[in-house]
């Protein structure tokens, strides 16, 4: 599953903060990009609102904003009418469109595996972040205007969690609870992929779709993560779980790659603290910014 | 101090990572000029070799590379004869050609604060990597042929230590030791600037430059630096003394600049331990990279 026509694969910059309320992660999408290799396919970037001001509308920060974004995402997506999908985020809310445009695109014949430190199926009345809302809004669940742009919606079997660490209760919530998600926890793919390879030969899925947050990542490995803001990183890494090794999640990714036809991987939440702080420096020194300027750099902690 | 003709401040970027012998400083290089604010004026890109089989030549490593990489850097700046220079590293020993020029330029009317964790003053007997000769060399020690570079030498005088906290004994070498530089350290500068300035004042420079190793900032706020390799962060967090904080050293900075001219400013040991680890992952990845890719980061640690 190696060789593939890349003129088909859309790679999808979203460069969305609001979702997660935080705007290091316009930085922290556009750094991803950079970082990524080259591609020659098509790219677009969906266009994000920068104005630092937001307010909570039905339960739900900057909805309207988050919402407006969605559908230019998918306005983008379907100029193209890929066959793949890369996303390149920007918080976990930018999966909305993609995936939604490639569950309808094959029909359901697709797995979804959310490799993420949490399952992202809150609700409004929860949690007001949209970014822990997105998967919940794929099955149908949630704030109905998010649900409404999902045209086929994913059934609970086409789920697996994998790496899946925290915040565990919103799976208990009221709409949430009969739909029985598939966990593979951190623990269970530490040693190889099979438990990941066992549930995808029991469902036998044409395509695959990999949302890859990147929080599911040990934190004393990688610091680029909200969690491991440098003022309570100290802290977190004695009270949080234990994330995954980047080498763990290489492997699994490649291990299904190998044997199953991946159409569409999100990769989100990239914090970048260091390169955010460091960005606000420059823009403060002498010969490369102005010595004037006292602004620091604006973020909200966990 | 603030208003200044950018058209004549050259921009070096200097991705040399053999003076350090770690491959993720050409990353730091690159991303750091990524994160700059744009400028108009003139932009140069000095060519590193990128092989990464190195050797010890006279004590140094990779001698002949990096006094090679030093003349190219010479050779750029000749071109466009600047009034001042902007240098984005690469590791510390970027300085050498730079800082050269500008003393010959302004004919040693200069004051050259060396703002580092480290005095950069080792001689080949004593370390073998030149990112840590580069001060010695400007003030006419170390190995004969850097010197060589150098036409105008700094002299003691001229130079001012601001948060040098680690290494210390390398100025007690035998031909350090007559020189007494003066030096400012992190507690001093921790409530207001008036020791840098009282300094300043005393040697009335027409002109300053200024060197920033990124490895004076505290390495629990700024984690992108050679020392907080997250294998060893925790312990090193503990046995290494504590850096200054960003607004610190940009205070400082911009206090200088607010009363004197500042015409170079060279930032270097950038070492992006996330951004470095994430790229090697985004290349190994499924539509984005190789899935039958097993190179892993490759790096040296303390």
């Amino acid at each position: 599953m190696n060789e593939m026509d890349t003129s088909r694969t859309l790679r999808l910059l979203f460069p969305q903060w609001q979702g997660g309320n935080n705007p290091p992660y316009v930085l922290g999408a556009h750094l991803l990009n950079w970082l990524a290799p080259k591609s020659n396919g098509p790219f677009e970037e969906v266009p994000v609102d920068l104005n630092p001001n937001v307010e909570k509308e039905q339960g739900i920060i900057a909805k309207s904003t988050v919402l407006q974004q969605a559908r230019s995402a998918k306005s983008l997506i379907h100029k193209h009418n890929p066959e793949r999908i890369v996303v390149l985020g920007g918080d976990c809310s930018v999966e909305l469109a993609p995936f939604s445009y490639l569950n309808e695109k094959y029909d359901g014949d697709v797995a979804l595996l959310w490799v993420d430190a949490h399952p992202d199926v809150s609700i409004p009345e929860d949690f007001e972040n949209h970014h822990a809302h997105v998967l919940a809004n794929l099955l149908g669940v949630g704030d109905q205007e998010f649900v409404a742009e999902v045209p086929h919606l994913f059934k609970p079997e086409q789920i697996l969690y994998v790496g899946l660490n925290d915040m565990i209760d919103a799976l208990h919530s009221e709409p949430m609870k009969n739909m029985k998600l598939d966990i593979v926890g951190p623990d269970e793919i530490k040693q190889d992929s099979s438990k990941v390879l066992q549930w995808l030969a029991e469902k036998k899925p044409s395509k695959i779709i990999i949302h890859f947050d990147l929080d599911v990542l040990d934190m004393k490995e990688f610091r680029s993560l909200l969690v491991a803001y440098p003022g309570t990183y100290e802290e977190y890494t004695k009270s949080f779980p234990q994330g995954s090794s980047m080498e763990t999640i290489i492997r699994v990714l490649q291990d299904v790659a190998k044997s199953y036809d991946v159409v569409g991987l999100g990769i989100t939440e990239h914090f970048p603290w260091d390169s955010y702080f460091l960005a606000n420096m420059l823009s403060r020194l002498p010969l490369l910014g102005d010595i004037d300027n006292k602004e620091r750099p604006v973020f909200n902690t966990l």
